[in-house]
Order: structure tokens, then sequence, then C-alpha cells
């Protein structure tokens, strides 16, 4: 099966999507959280990705859906309880993603101790970009990523503010969570999250690299 | 590549496993927590998946890891919004299931409002029994689950108790998550849940349908 398996086509057929919260210092400020001692993970499910050319749909339920960008790794190797040190080896590419946020319904399971699923793995919570492979982005923990809405630029970040690095968070998760081929990993989102609404455009890139572009719609 | 899936084999290839909490009200109030308006969802990953022959492995971090056993449901046909008169349609057969949960863990994080990944998504968090297929169970809704402990029943409930239905779960998840062939759902667990040690053996069954053992060894 795996001569089926194109790792830059990893959407199709990946099983994992695992994301980090409150990776940025200055996010996690602009949330009124606590800067974290350990990488906060959650999941979204596969059925989460959207790509371009598909809208982005605002959750009925939820009135204020929020963009966070973020620089996603994709596993091409798997493995578990990997070492820091040999963590890149495990990296095929990357991607650019959206990891689109039910803010209030995050805030209401927040505030009752549920989990975070409502808010964060609803279908198209995961907008990615095409695959970028490795040699694109030497350095994978300096990059610009950078969000606009409607020509206004909203998020502006540099990898380098990570608190956890990419090679940490693959040796962090893998201890807890076996990784496999096609795996994603949402490596967190700098400041300037903000609410998008019906008919919005969004633009993303990653430096000048690569760019994405998708249109909010009502589900 | 649909050719290469087996549905009776769905732990190899299924890209989803959502788990529905708190939907026996004796187990709510065990826990001590509300009977749930709505379900209450939360996801592991497929890497949670372990079959009999392998062990379930308490997660380092975790002093207090729980069984749940619950009637798990197999999607057979995918759907989006699926109403609840056409549900079971979407269902191919079933599972015997235990949520392992790091409950230390879980309650940290409902305290602190952190997502439940930690002690819900762990490698071997997910045991599961062969594929049951539908035929084998005509009343889905009201089958007796149980679970064992070094030979001492610890659960023992019917699925009647649930208090939302399978056909409402699969309506109420397909409204927000798209199900795939090879999903899993998790339906939730009847009250007796409890701690379980370095070399406890698990029995866990359906009726006398079909049974399952699980060694547990520490990680
Ligand atoms: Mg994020
Ligand atoms: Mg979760
Ligand atoms: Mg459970």
């Amino acid at each position: 099966m795996s001569s089926a398996r194109n790792v830059t086509r990893f959407w199709e057929w990946g099983r994992k999507i695992i994301c980090v919260g409150r990776n940025y210092a200055d996010h996690a400020k602009e949330l009124k959280n606590a800067i974290p001692k350990e990488p906060v993970l959650f999941l979204k499910p596969p059925s989460a990705y959207v790509k371009e050319g598909s809208p982005i749909l605002v959750p009925q339920y939820s009135s204020n859906l929020h963009h966070e960008v973020e620089l996603g790794v994709v596993i091409g190797k798997g493995g578990k309880a990997i070492p820091r040190t040999s963590a890149m080896d495990h990296v095929a590419g990357y991607a650019l993603c959206l990891d689109m946020t039910a803010r209030d319904i995050q805030d209401e399971c927040k505030s009752k101790g549920l989990p975070w699923t409502l808010a964060k793995a609803f279908d198209t919570s995961c907008p990615v970009s095409e695959f970028v492979p490795k040699e694109k982005i030497p350095d994978p923990g300096n990059v610009r990523i950078w969000l606009k809405v409607n020509d206004q630029l909203r998020q502006d970040g540099s990898t380098s503010q990570m608190i956890f690095s990419i090679p940490y968070l693959i040796s962090y998760i893998s201890e807890i969570i076996t990784l496999e081929e096609g795996d994603l990993i949402l490596t967190g989102t700098p400041k300037g999250v903000s609410s998008v609404q019906e008919h919005d455009e969004l633009l993303a890139g990653i430096e000048d690299i690569l760019c994405m572009t998708f249109r909010v719609d009502r589900q």
C-alpha cells in the first residue's frame, strides 16, 4: 500500500494532526494564558483538512471563528521516543496551515473543563497549503509566517519565536503518541489572531516561498 | 486504494476515533459530572489502537490509569449531516473497545481548562477487539458490555442505559465532523471504572458474543 502513498499529498491519507497550543509567548499573552512549561497538545481529525479552492466554513454554533497561521511539519519517517538529535531525520517537509478555532466555544470548553473538540476539530478547521519539500526551508526554526485578512496584515511572526523548537516537539510528542508517515504537526501561532467573517479572504504565506488563499463561508 | 481496505481490519487504516464522554448517567454521576445536554466529544489518534497480544501501557506520567469498557461503532459508509433515520445504514459493524484514561491527568486538564490529549490519546489508549459484523448485534441499543480485572467484575452495563443513542450520535457527530469509512465511534462507558496496575489482566466482552483480554504493563 505504501507505493500508493505520496507524502506530498499527505492530507489524502495521513492519519493524525497533532497541534501545539501556546507555543509563541506573545500569542499566549494576547489570550491571557500562562507560558507553558511543557507543550500543550490537542488533535484535529484528518476530516478537518481543506485545500485551496474550497472554503473555510464557520461552524453554525460559533460566532467568533479565529485564524491562527502556523508552520506545519510533515512526518516522513515514523517513530516512537525519537531523540531530539535525530528528530529532523523524521521530517519530510512542511506545509503552511491554519488552525481555525471557534474561540467562543474554546472559551466555554476551557471554563467547563471540557475537551476542545468542538472548538478545534470541525470540518475545514485545518486549511493546508501544498507540500513544501524539506530542502526549501533549510532553517525551519527561523522562517517568517504571515497572514492577511482582506489585504490587511494580521499575523507576521518568525518561527524563531517558538517556545518549543521543532526537534523538541517531535521528541516530546513521540514519547506519548507514536508518529507515522503522513502525520502533521501544527507548531503554534504567533500573535495577531482575530475573527473572520463570511466572505473574508485570507491570504497567508511562508516568507516568499509559498502563499495560499482561502475564502470564508457560512456552513 | 479502496480495494486494499477491508473494514474488518479498520484499525489498520481507519483515520478517526471519536469518543463520547458521559453517555451513561450512572457513570457521569460516579465522576461527579453533570448529565450532558449534548454529547461530549473527544478524539484519540489511530496510533492509540492496540490489539490482543500486545499490552496496554501505563503512561510514565500517570499513576491512575482507568479502564472504560465501551461499545465501538465502525463506520462502513461515510457521510456528513446524516439524518438519524438513516444513520444505521452507515454502520458496518461493531468492536468492543476500552477507552483507557489517565484519570489523574484528566482531572488536571479539566481543572486547568486544557485539552484532554495527554489523558486520552497516548499509545495503547484504545484497545479494540476483532470486528463484529452488524448482523451479529441486531439491537445495538440493548446489549450487555462487561469488564473484569483479575477475574473480578468491575463494569456490567447495557447500552440501553445510553443517554444518546447510536443513531443520535452518528447524526450529531456528522453535523460537525464528516464521517469516513473505517472511522470508529466510542459510545461511552457504564459505571464501575477503576484503576489498573502493572500485571493486571483485563477480560471484557459483549454479552457472550465476543470477549477479549489485555495485560497491563508499565511503559
Ligand atoms: Mg493554534
Ligand atoms: Mg481533544
Ligand atoms: Mg470513555
